[in-house]
């Protein structure tokens, strides 16, 4: 087993691997931009090395800085959380390089599953469903119109790169096309320096499925089932829950034997998710793999009671999955919400600032995943989360009422937060019946668009 | 159902008992001393009054202001916490003769079983096994000498209006049963006001098993499996876990058996516990009925998933039980730590003060019921404790592992906490192997006595 761990990684992240960390034995090694020197990573972390400054690029996106702590810190293994460089194949490598073991998947799994079109031709070959679209990627508009004509209008244009909504555009019909074509090449190319771009049918009115799936590098593959996140804005997930609300048994099942089949094919070890869309009539079609922790794994840790984090550790040092697919619990309902420091009546403006008082929830069934405290400065240089609020009760009609409980005893003097968004839409019939598409947000409360 | 509900209560039950009232969606009422106003359970409740200034005995004691309060609140009913007077006979009746309803058994139960000779001799009739001791109150020497000798040296000389350790006295030999007689009738008569006491076989090196009940007012009573409360210090619940380490699966069986015996016997209804001391060879003996809800009362309501306060306001609404026995679920394990505001460096002295800093533990499997908060002044006027930690996992080995984890991430500056002391009992091999007996903390932790 690993001695000492580094995580590449900030915020509630940081703080939940270490203490994963922690519960194993295990010391855990901080690194820090210069803006996070008091955030609770680096209080509770063994040991903590600050690499640069407050931007992103100089500090939690310098490989060879992250390296140097590393090795300073004398660590067998890095896990890089989400975001950041969790999904970069190159620092992957870098990694095992140093041999230093990345709390991941191979570099090879992480590059295939990384380009979407790769990865749509792998589910092809699985037999896992994927929406109708391009045979690979599209060389011009003249294709483009070709293979829309075939598969029907809208469609839906993708960087194969993408990711997080940024390369993809919707075209309702062919006198759109040629311009939202140009309008995702252009934006996939200076986010992701790679413009090119694939054609799938638009599906309309999707629900947003994910499995989460384990494997071991001896051959075992489980999921520990979904999660329905399609509480979404502007591709932004809002409120996840496990299990999906709306989703037969039978359906369920599919989707996950889906999932753990795409997994095989793709020769993936450690933690991944898949996700897919499911329309109208329960059709389920392939999106892509997340090939990293998701900042969502919470629900799918309270049904099942199983720790992703730790055996994501275990996975990479080597070690067998300790559980078989029959022994993963599926217990109760679980939601989380994202609390953001950002103004809801403003468009959902990023709002950092001081918090200058804090009560956090707590009580029966209520998990808080978070590295504020009174007196912390929220940074305006990352994301905006600030934290997760998890609940878990027997059903999900309680798991509702104990999250609106919950979002009221929340208290943050200071800054604005998402809390307040989150229990509207609780309160929403159509989310109550469990009937949320990722379209749901943007429809219902239009005047914060 | 009620509409509004007065907690007659401060601090972290008040605060749960209000979590309780909203996810009901019953409005709460609050009632707080001239020292509390800055409490959360007061920031928390619908409407909050004043009933005095900081000692008890002039605020949280007075019946008059508290029913006061309870009419300008226009409440259907009253939650009375524990302690304070939660096990007050009188005030139960006074609510009763104000038409306001009492969270709690009736009256005449709360009195019968609030006074231990008589519970005892219920228990008796009950075929639930008591201690071998006098048959009754102790009228003089002479008798508690023949009935001494009669069941065997050491004895245990008990009020039998006692309660938390007061009034009561082990006598190891002939020699010693004068003095400590004389001792165990003046310290109640102080105490209580009622200085009878009873004679019982001094049970060496016992655990405490306690089951939690309850009853509704249709006949239907329910066990929701037991609690194991050994680890004590002067008779003072430190730890507390359910399931106990310690039990047969035939042994529990029958002990949380003999419980619904018992309160089946008494009439009573409501949340109640019944206590139980075990000796080395698993004979267990009845001690009291607590009728009220406990201190500890969240590890039940981690392994079942049930939320007590919301059944005992059920209840006393008339509600029949919603579960039956084999609905009560059992899953995994379940410790409690109580944070007191004690230094244990300085033989556990309370430390009231201003908390200058917070951070509560959180993250998986971690439940913090809490009413401070960063910038709170814990007030010298009532018990010590702040906060409770409790924690859940799927194994007690897992369990203890996560409340170490919590512990050592809990921060409170500004005042010392007993969290250090916790952490040094969970590391001890006979907490671990789960061998404790009420003894334990002062064989074990001599220094601190």
């Amino acid at each position: 087993m690993y001695n000492r761990i580094l995580i590449a990684n900030r915020g509630e992240i940081a703080l939940r691997v270490i203490r994963a960390c922690r519960e194993l034995g295990i010391e855990s090694v901080a690194v820090y931009s210069q803006a996070d020197a008091d955030s609770a990573h680096v209080r509770f972390a063994d040991e903590a090395y600050c690499i640069g400054p407050a931007r992103s690029a100089d500090s939690y996106l310098r490989i060879d800085r992250i390296i140097s702590a590393a090795e300073l810190g004398n660590v067998d293994a890095i896990h890089p959380g989400y975001g950041f460089l969790a999904e970069n194949a190159h620092f992957n490598e870098v990694c095992r390089s140093c041999e230093i073991d990345f709390i991941g998947p191979r570099p090879e799994a992480m590059e295939m599953l990384g380009d979407k079109n790769t990865a749509r031709s792998l589910a092809i070959k699985a037999n896992v469903p994927v929406v109708p679209g391009s045979d690979g990627l599209i060389e011009d508009e003249a294709e483009a119109t070709r293979v829309a004509h075939e598969i029907g209008f809208p469609v839906l244009i993708k960087a194969t790169a993408g990711g997080g909504g940024k390369g993809m555009r919707v075209a309702p019909d062919a006198a759109s096309l040629g311009t939202a074509l140009k309008q995702a090449h252009t934006e996939a190319k200076a986010a992701f320096g790679n413009g090119a771009v694939y054609l799938e049918k638009y599906v309309e009115r999707p629900r947003h499925i994910e499995v989460q799936v384990l494997a071991d590098h001896h051959g075992n593959v489980i999921h520990l089932h979904e999660r329905d996140c399609s509480v979404q804005r502007r591709h932004q997930k809002l409120i996840e829950e496990a299990p999906s609300p709306s989703l037969s048994d039978a359906k369920r099942k599919a989707i996950c034997e889906a999932a753990v089949r795409m997994v095989k094919a793709a020769d993936y070890t450690n933690a991944g998710t898949v996700e897919f869309i499911v329309d109208k009539d329960e059709n389920f079609y392939f999106i892509e793999v997340n090939a990293r922790i998701q900042v969502e794994h919470p629900v799918t840790e309270m049904i099942t009671g199983i720790d992703l984090i730790k055996q994501q550790i275990l996975v990479a040092s080597g070690q067998p999955l300790p559980m078989t697919q029959d022994q993963v619990p599926c217990n109760g309902a679980a939601i989380e919400c994202r609390i953001n420091a950002e103004n809801p009546d403003r468009n959902f403006q990023p709002n950092p600032g001081k918090i200058n008082s804090l009560f956090l929830p707590g009580g029966l069934g209520v998990r808080v995943d978070s590295h504020v405290y009174a007196g912390y400065m929220v940074p305006p240089y990352y994301d905006s989360m600030i934290g997760k609020l998890i609940v878990h009760r027997p059903t999900r009609e309680e798991a509702i009422i104990t999250m609106r409980r919950a979002l009221r005893e929340l208290q943050v003097e200071g800054i604005a937060t998402t809390a307040g968004f989150h229990d509207r839409v609780l309160q929403h019939a159509e989310f109550q019946a469990g009937r949320c598409d990722t379209t749901f947000v943007e429809r219902e409360f239009t005047n914060l668009q």
